[in-house]
């Protein structure tokens, strides 16, 4: 039984690391509910913004014949708008979401830390961060993906997190598109956060454990104890576990389902791209939706096999089954998310997916690329290419050396 | 190790029990595979054709302008053009495909019966082929849906077939779409055998059993002893286990994927036809893919959720995680089939379902409207209702008692 936060003397202060559309978008639903929620969150929610100067339109609610072309910093224009003109446009944000250029200002303080930025910016953005966050912060990666490292190992981003910051860091990921959320139209997310055992206050996971400020062991993902030892959040601070969590990111057009396997989500969050460019290779080269069914089913196989592997101490195969974070977001991301649409362009055009990225991605990266690449490297390595064929066949269609009709072929009996 | 079937002195012989659209694809890649395989099948496949008069039109390239518009008997147009000109038109099918307009003379000598026709004429055809099939005869039943029971139980329609008749039936489910596997268009799919103990001669599931004739038991779904007592094959057949299956079904286009868990297999097929009507509406409504996804996502909970209620002993959950069968139909029945078009339509043009089963689908049903029907019945008169609210959320629309936009409400927090 969780203690009722009135006894607290302090809240939880949140800020959101990263303003793009999807992190914009988190950012207006966690606001809404530490407004929603005051005797466990302060009502401000900071979004570090990284600061850009940007011209305000004619045709804008927002323009300002005063100011005219003149280019106006995208943190003063969301502050004084509540609008994130650039990366929401359109989209009204609570007034109690503080846009901030400085990231050091903007995390400091903060028991709650949101990652929400392309996965590219990471080791730069933790690195600033260092030495700048509370010990006792917790994290939640909403970052999907994983790294592997210069010893080639694989590693989870919010481990990575977790691991350079000295905090414990959990995962969001589902079927999710952000403009759809920002609509506040309805879909449903998963949460993973393995709450350490010394936040633990005799609450949701039953055992409790003393708050005495020591550093404490926790298991990492693999189940093995972390080489990060954590301080507990302090005894004065409400509790953080999946109560509290569900609180922050839970609305009415968003459902959330908390779990405690970071690893399950992780995977299905960053492995589920490969498949959606095999997918949308397959069906630009014009096979049907039972063929692109079936390469999205024998792709779930290969991730969960790939936990199996890798992480076979603390793998959840449920995650993946029933979670929005598994099938949910495969199907998801294999139906009209980006890495299927323009792997589908590209067979339909003829020509390679780094072309598409080129021509029509103006500088963003296809997140399933790279992660085929790293991944496909990693099981290189140890020589287990034969287990996970879907993998090497996008890494190999990727090179030009495997051709996209035999996609199926790997299939048949 | 299965014995070589060189060494038998009989081979199988095949009939496919129905000649609609899904009737006749399955009896053109059966009968390609019996070709095949002349140590194990005999040549010929029987396809038993509900007769009817047909006239070719002019443009038909079996168009004969001595007979001209005159009607002829479809079996005779299917025996002389190897074309089923009404149900599945432009598919060239085997010569060794024989449409029989008699059902005795169809099924008499065969050991292995394909049933393959719309689920409501299931019991007057069980009921005419009684008497007339051999006692060691196994069947296939390609054929979705449960059946609720006059004493209000729940019945697979394998179980059903096979006590009518008798013998042992397992099921064929997966995310197929005839014209496509018609086509060699590739695809997969599920078949549930739990070969019956007195089949087995040392082979597939390494147990063996005496063959010598006599009444032998077996389980039936539930796990209890079936009250058909099996004839077993005689021993001068080649064994039929799950081989022997692969290579009747099995094409290069189309890939088979055996099991034994006939209850998944089953169940999988037929509720998911309800979590198509229920996506049907959600998206009819304007709802996007996200929200279709969730709605995917706790139907097959729920569907996992009535395998484990009811059939507590024999259900294998892997089944409708990893099978095509499984969350492969699922994703097809929801997002390209009848059920799921349909019931959008009918959202779309605000009519009922019913409404456009009379004027869209000319005397047609949609399977998914009596399948919810039966299945919320039967859960009703067990008081479990709050336990399927997707379920009963499709059988409330259809009586008008429930609005669409009140789906997703189920799942928030």
């Amino acid at each position: 039984m969780t203690v009722p936060a009135a006894s607290f003397g302090r809240k939880h202060k949140v800020t959101v690391i990263g303003s793009g559309n999807w992190g914009t978008t988190v950012t207006k639903l966690v606001a809404e509910n530490t407004r929603d929620h005051p005797d466990v969150f302060e009502r401000d929610v900071q979004m570090w913004v990284y600061e850009e100067n940007v011209t305000i339109p004619k045709d804008s609610p927002h323009y300002d014949a005063a100011i005219g072309d003149q280019p106006q910093k995208l943190t003063s224009i969301i502050n004084k708008y509540h609008e994130n003109v650039k990366y929401l446009p359109n989209i009204a944000l609570p007034p109690n979401v503080i846009a901030n250029p400085s990231l050091p200002d903007a995390v400091k303080d903060s028991t709650i830390l949101i990652f929400n930025f392309p996965h590219e910016f990471i080791g730069n953005i933790c690195k600033q961060m260092k030495g700048h966050v509370l010990p006792y912060a917790r994290g939640i990666s909403c970052i999907k993906g994983v790294t592997v490292t210069e010893d080639n190992e694989i590693e989870l981003l919010c481990e990575y997190i977790g691991d350079t910051l000295g905090i414990y860091c959990g995962a969001l990921s589902g079927a999710n598109i952000a403009i759809e959320i920002a609509n506040e139209e309805w879909c449903e997310t998963t949460i993973a956060y393995n709450t350490p055992p010394c936040d633990l206050r005799g609450g949701a996971n039953g055992n409790s454990a003393p708050s005495n400020g020591a550093d404490h062991d926790h298991k990492d993902a693999r189940g093995l104890v972390s080489k990060t030892k954590l301080t507990p959040v302090p005894a004065d601070y409400p509790p953080l576990d999946h109560d509290e969590f569900q609180k922050l990111f839970g609305r009415p057009y968003f459902t959330v389902s908390m779990v405690s396997d970071v690893v399950g989500v992780s995977l299905g969050g960053a492995l589920k791209n490969i498949v959606a460019i095999a997918c949308g290779f397959v069906e630009g080269n014009g096979w049907n939706n039972t063929a692109k069914t079936a390469v999205m089913r024998r792709g779930m196989l290969e991730i969960i096999a790939f936990g199996r592997e890798f992480f076979p101490e603390t793998i959840q195969e449920k995650t993946f089954w029933e979670e929005s974070a598994g099938w949910g977001d495969m199907i998801v991301s294999c139906t009209s998310a980006r890495n299927w649409r323009y792997s589908k362009m590209a067979v339909e055009r003829g020509v390679t997916v780094q072309e598409i990225e080129r021509t029509e991605l103006n500088g963003q990266k296809l997140q399933g690329i790279s992660t085929t690449r790293e991944v496909c490297g990693f099981l290189r390595a140890r020589g287990v290419e034969s287990k996970y064929p879907l993998f090497f066949a996008v890494d190999g269609i990727l090179d030009g050396k495997v051709k996209v009709e035999d996609i199926p072929k790997l299939f048949r009996k």
